[in-house]
């Protein structure tokens, strides 16, 4: 059974607007233009109001703290202005402007920490322009997990879309190195955390997990690899026997398509393109990326900065609006669930 | 611009029944049950009556010949009886039932060879079962290539939806061996069979191939793994000075949704998954194998025996039915389409 999601009143959300340059600004402010007919909860822009303005002539209203967001949501988008980064050529991405989207994400952290904001939704960022002003983490996430003081492995990826949920178990690394990078412990670590995020984000009171295979058919007994009897089954038995309701490892092929989706709540697959080809397949355009293990609500629409169409007005915000969606629900569930005992 | 599908009179199918105690014989007779909404050409089974007869109260009647074929077809099953297996128990594989299956398979593709089949659909075998009476190919696929005078590497698996076309370069290794297995001579064999089996079983006048890559993000150049850089992208260069329509190494990801599938005609997928993960995830209950680079005609169903559904009569015959008339295309567009001369 499921927790039932509270409705009242809640803080706004931050909505780090990500290089101005980029397509964040544009989906943002399409996502407060569809604030009514999606049942949005109020939130605020972080960053440089003409990145707004460059691609927007909707209103937009000027704030410097969080509580005045929830008075002027209704009639234009609110927006925390940062420092000026001079003007904003959409898709021409620039040194000032990764200073402001860093910043942006400072700022949106810091209010989430605090409470005044009840979640952080996160813009696309360029992170080879990031690299080129000293940011030394491999994305966003880690920055952000950083922050929090959570350590990098407890700080877990979820793709969530409508009708799925996957956990790559490893990420960005070559697939020749994904066999010797899987382990019992890494496998326990982010079942673990992902058993406790669908919990407290999803309201999902006793969370089921899938576990894929590695190889074709996972395995065939031995037949086509090892991993499956070397390392993903006895991970699997021992999360069971931790008390959690988990399956596998399963053939990956066999894992999504509709019947078996809704026998699960989150797939743990173990590799990138293993978690990512069926969410896209599915949900390119409206999949969330949420970050599990925090102590904040963090999410992000799915796709980046996309500068070749920067300013063509041509950016869907369904991912957006998913995600800020998705983060007013795990706000939600988390501010009546207390933490899990397990894991 | 396509080539149109002729529509007059063909040669019957052949429909070789497959292991008697799956649920071959059974999808077999639903797919007759439908011929007519369905659209579907004459077909005939191969086999043991006995096993249509233990999960269908429909009619069938016995042919000797396929020419008997089409004037049956109307009013009954027709089935070419072979050897008596004895009494077929739904659910319960025997060595007589698998002996029924290979010897099926082996009439099929006589009857195919000599046209007096128009083509080979195959329903499902038990690999196990098959290994047990001394059958030492790897499955059906290798068998037919075999006896029709194909080299393995020619004969190429695609598995093919209403909505997308996959090749795998590799298919039944552990994952760990892929990135070994690659080499730009064997995706340029792949590719080349592709080539040729989309213009000749499908009637695409100028074939569009989108090759995958191997890492996250197609190895993010060179930052995320080499086989790109090293294989891959030399591999899609040489095909495309040969004439090919050719396009990669892609984002693995970002290949599978709507817009992206529509600018290709099939996907050459560098392993396994991922290839089956997004077509089982969009058509897993029409996806047919159809089988490249063969002088016949030969497609199937998209999935195995399920002994343990068989005879529960709810086995779907979607996949049969879509194999059938699959084969009925593929037969009708190499009825008028000459051998291409590229590749």
């Amino acid at each position: 059974m499921n927790i039932p999601r509270p409705s009242g009143p809640i803080a706004p959300f931050a909505v780090a607007m990500g290089d101005p340059a980029g397509i964040g600004p544009e989906v943002i402010a399409k996502a407060w233009a569809v604030r009514k007919a999606q049942g949005l909860s109020p939130f605020f822009a972080i960053g440089e109001h003409r990145a707004l303005a460059a691609v927007w002539s909707g209103p937009v209203e000027l704030i410097t703290s969080p509580d005045e967001a929830v008075g002027v949501f209704e009639r234009a988008l609110p927006c925390l202005q940062l420092d000026t980064v001079g003007e904003v050529v959409p898709g021409r991405p620039s040194i000032e402007g990764a200073h402001c989207a860093l910043h942006a994400l400072e700022i949106g952290i810091g209010l989430a920490k605090s409470g005044a904001a009840a979640g952080l939704v996160t813009g696309p960022v360029a992170k080879s322009q990031l690299y080129a002003i000293g940011f030394t983490h491999p994305g966003q996430t880690e920055f952000i997990a950083e922050r929090c003081g959570v350590a990098r492995d407890n700080a877990v990826m979820m793709l969530a879309g409508p009708s799925l949920r996957v956990v790559p178990v490893t990420i960005h690394i070559p697939l020749r190195e994904v066999p010797e990078a899987l382990s019992v412990e890494l496998i326990r670590t982010r079942a673990f955390v992902t058993h406790k995020g669908l919990m407290r984000n999803f309201g999902i009171e006793r969370p089921r997990i899938a576990v894929a295979g590695l190889n074709p058919h996972a395995g065939e007994q031995g037949n086509l690899g090892r991993e499956e009897t070397e390392i993903i089954a006895p991970a699997v038995e021992s999360l069971r026997a931790d008390g959690l309701d988990i399956t596998g490892p399963h053939s990956p092929d066999g894992m999504f398509h509709a019947p078996e989706r809704a026998v699960y709540d989150a797939a743990l697959c173990m590799y990138h393109d293993q978690a990512l080809i069926p969410i896209k397949t599915l949900h390119f355009d409206d999949g969330v990326n949420m970050t599990l293990g925090l102590p904040i609500v963090r999410a992000s629409p799915d796709h980046g900065t996309a500068f070749g169409i920067a300013g063509h007005n041509v950016a869907s915000p369904g991912a957006m609006i998913a995600a800020i969606r998705m983060a007013e629900k795990a706000a939600r569930f988390r501010s009546q669930t207390p933490e899990p005992a397990l894991g």
